[in-house]
């Protein structure tokens, strides 16, 4: 067994700067998040690579296999790409992953070393996972490459520095000694996190790595095995990192099935039977609600992401306008796909009090309305705040809805993308509605749709935005106010369904933003979902401490 | 609300070598264990303040109530204590524990000060709480000291001091300043602690302290208010540790009902009922399997200790004579009724390699009756080691159950206490069995019985009790070898069972003894518990983090 002595002292470094740092919680990162960053040249290498993976087998992961499979379409060319990847049993996968157990017999130094060397693998492949991303996700290039590159690897290090922090806090062995008055009672102790089993780690399709890395990661350092399930629909990004991991292990003498990648098809899933599977024992989970729940109801150690019904409350602003803009750009950034995105703001029929007097809830509708109109249609930001839609029954259920028994604001906006003629587009539907009409706002509506809801009082749209955080779940609130107990009621009451607030957003900070090594991302206290990026609880329930004891 | 500063500075040093002890893991207590290290004339006072108690209402919890139940029966006396309780409604409990919610907007430190100070008013009541613990749960006047009182403190204190560590882990502010090229990105950010809800900790019959102050102390230095249900059977114990704590808050300006007492009887037991409520959101638990699943089950945040097979793997000793001696006191020690008493001794048909040469298995098996044999009949060891059985049921499972299909090696003997002529007493029974007579051991048989397995090798010994610990649970695992790679094969077949090892215990190193701060009691990885006393695990799930933003 290696000792990867050398690759620890290369990142040790790094390893205690991310410890550090996500103690502190103030701004960190090893990887620069923007591509000028990196070499001049490596976009259009990535961009080439892109289009040569196209229509061909995926042979990184160096398996052999009886079938390869693939059906993503990239929703910019609304065409397959024709990647395939090597189909193995469920049966096959468990196997070779009990086999890799081994892991968990590494120190936890040298699975940090290798784990953080990996990442630095994958800095070198940014471009590569960001054209990926794009013609998987529909996601625009520079948030592809931000999301699926840099801040996924600052998250995937997080999850490795927490593991480690925890994993080191104890002694591996003391001598205990007690005083028993006429004598000492000595015995000599040791301590070991024994890892829990094998890991699955399910994806989902919108993003593909960000949402991925934290439980592969958290489960690995922690000793685990894993088996990553993709979504069918987005394989490629999560296979290039999956592909570097297993080359640092091969180089280093390890067992590349230490991480394994599953895929199936929308048609013939295998995610439950890998879920129910006994060897499975731990399970990460991202994706919709139903799924959701049935993974968590499984009885095993659950790590689940699901969605919620993200709340906007405003009471009171210095300057409207830029509210708007605000919550516009927020919502439309990536056309609402985002797990974070606001989805309903509340707005007291009394209007809203702004530093140039009352402003009346019609012109606070209307504000937000003109500003998605603007952003959507501005030649330089529309496209590229806007990405594209992942897939057509995120547009058919938001179309189905039709004004969802209130009024039609804004209708989707027929725009094109300069770059990809044939990118499947809706941008954000704004509905106006009553407060009394729940049944339209009252759960996830996934996609580019904001409702603007007339509440009776300020007070009532806490109230609506709490009941919504306590039985639909939350990841995100967003409010203004410029009322001191105000905002100490929105805080505490949102707080108390474990929802975290952002207060009087404005210019370049923006809700959807979970930052890694600072905010935790789901809280793990309401319907959102069970687990939080990345607090203690996310790496210690992966290892059981067990210690022995000799006379 | 009180900042209880003055307290936090009267207790900050234990609390902070606390938090160091317990990651570094060596010998720690503030509260000596021996009675000796107390006034001389609390033991009389103790005395005689039970004797006063008897046939009398508690009110040191100072609560007004129509009905005042009680039911506690010595196992010395065997007759009812007739202290009563008053009886409050679930639903009277509950609301109370509404009210208190405000625990939770206390700071950290001030909660740990006014939790500190509770234990350091316990410490004067170490001799009351002992003579009621002798006469609820048939505990020696020694163990009951030590494990209501001084080890009860520590349990507690450590859950303490890691609620505090981690609550205090990360920053309640920071400026986060993120650098945007052009310009700076600042936030304020600040991180709260939420406290999940209401706790509500069962205790059991054979420990009402020391198995319930650390549930009772996480959820409380976490915030959360608790209502503490002991057993109908043990309930004097708990109620002075709890009027104590309601003391010391009331004395800091705080509302009583912080922590609560709710009672009933074996008859009407209001335990589901209060565990079913939507406002309890975490739960203790200690006691059997049955119930224990059933807590697990309904889809609470829970800790819980449940039951489980604890083995004695015999496969080479120096001296063989010594071995039966340790292992005969840990399965005699309060007559078998702790969970952490070894049940299923190993033993090889080939026997046992010893410094004298092998030993058959049937000497090794004569070997421990005669030392459960010399032990009880000892004049000055006997009754103090055996105390008494708590109540009728365990005498009656073990009876009934006869020679459970192997050989009665040794019956319960007839013996007297000298001081309690009318104490319920059955010394333990010494069955030997075939290991292939797996219905009789594969289960666990609460109480005073051991039974001696005869297997195939040692091998076989070990691959039992590891399918034992898996299948049914452990607490502990005793392992007796001079031969270092079956050493090394018990050490970690058996921590993959998520099962601790002692090895080659002798002299006063007993299996059953898990020392605070140092040893972690339960590991929460097999059937016999989902909690450990105290990892970082048993707080955090108290609390959900939930961080807010300021632009």
């Amino acid at each position: 067994m290696t000792t990867a002595m050398a690759l620890f002292e290369k990142h040790e470094k790094t390893l205690q700067d991310a410890i550090k740092a996500l103690h502190e919680r103030t701004y960190y990162t090893p990887y620069p998040e923007h591509p000028k960053a990196y070499p001049a040249e490596a976009n259009e290498a990535g961009r080439n690579w892109f289009a040569g993976s196209m229509n061909n087998e995926f042979k990184e992961l160096k398996i052999e296999a009886d079938n390869w499979i693939g059906e993503e379409v990239s929703p910019y060319m609304q065409t397959g790409i024709g990647v395939t990847y090597p189909q193995l049993s469920v049966e096959q996968l468990i196997a070779n992953a009990e086999q890799a157990k081994t892991w968990g017999t590494l120190s936890v130094a040298d699975r940090a070393a290798i784990l953080i060397e990996s990442l630095a693998r994958v800095e070198k492949r940014y471009f590569e996972i960001a054209y990926a991303t794009m013609h998987t996700t529909g996601q625009s290039f520079l948030m592809a490459f931000q999301a699926s590159g840099p801040h996924a690897n600052d998250r995937a290090l997080e999850a490795v520095a927490m593991g480690y922090a925890e994993i080191s806090r104890f002694p591996s062995e003391v001598d205990w000694v007690k005083p028993m008055g006429k004598f000492d009672l000595k015995l000599r102790k040791n301590w070991k996190a024994i890892p829990k089993g094998i890991g699955l780690v399910i994806g989902c399709s919108t993003f593909p790595t960000w949402n991925t890395v934290p439980g592969m990661y958290a489960s690995l350092i922690t000793g685990n095995p894993v088996i990553v399930k993709p979504h069918p629909k987005a394989i490629l990004p999560i296979a290039i990192v999956i592909a570097e991991l297993r080359n640092v292990l091969v180089e280093n003498g390890l067992d590349p099935n230490i991480i394994q990648m599953a895929v199936d098809t929308v048609q013939q899933p295998i995610t439950k039977e890998l879920a129910e599977h006994d060897s499975v024992t731990l399970i990460d989970y991202t994706g919709g609600n139903a799924f959701g729940d049935y993974i968590e109801g499984l009885n095993k150690t659950t790590f689940t992401e699901k969605a919620g019904v993200n709340s906007v409350i405003i009471d009171s602003v210095r300057d409207i306008g830029a509210v708007a803009q605000n919550i516009a750009f927020s919502a439309s950034l990536y056309s609402g796909q985002m797990c974070t995105a606001p989805q309903n703001v509340y707005v007291p029929a009394s209007g809203v009090t702004t530093a140039d007097g009352t402003v009346s809830f019609d012109e606070v509708a209307q504000a937000i309305v003109k500003s998605v109109e603007g952003l959507v249609n501005h030649p330089k930001m529309g496209a590229g705040t806007l990405g594209s839609i992942q897939n057509d029954q995120t547009i058919k259920r938001i179309t189905e809805g039709g004004n969802f028994g209130g009024n039609l604001g804004l209708d989707g906006i027929d725009i094109s993308n300069p770059e990809f003629e044939n990118a499947r587009l809706f941008t954000p539907r704004v509905v106006i509605t009553d407060a009394a009409n729940r049944d339209a706002y009252s759960h996830e509506c996934f996609g580019p749709i904001i409702f603007i809801v007339k509440t009776d009082s300020r007070e009532a749209s806490l109230e609506i935005a709490a009941e919504m955080a306590r039985t639909k779940g939350a990841l995100t609130c967003l409010a203004y106010t410029t009322d001191v107990e105000m905002q100490d009621a929105i805080e505490n009451t949102m707080n108390a369904t474990f929802t975290p607030v952002s207060f009087n957003f404005g210019g370049a900070a923006f809700v959807n933003q979970h930052a890694a090594f600072s905010d935790f991302h789901v809280t793990g206290g309401n319907p959102a979902g069970n687990a939080s990026f990345t607090n203690p609880e996310y790496v210690n329930k992966r290892f059981v401490w067990v210690g022995n004891r000799y006379a």
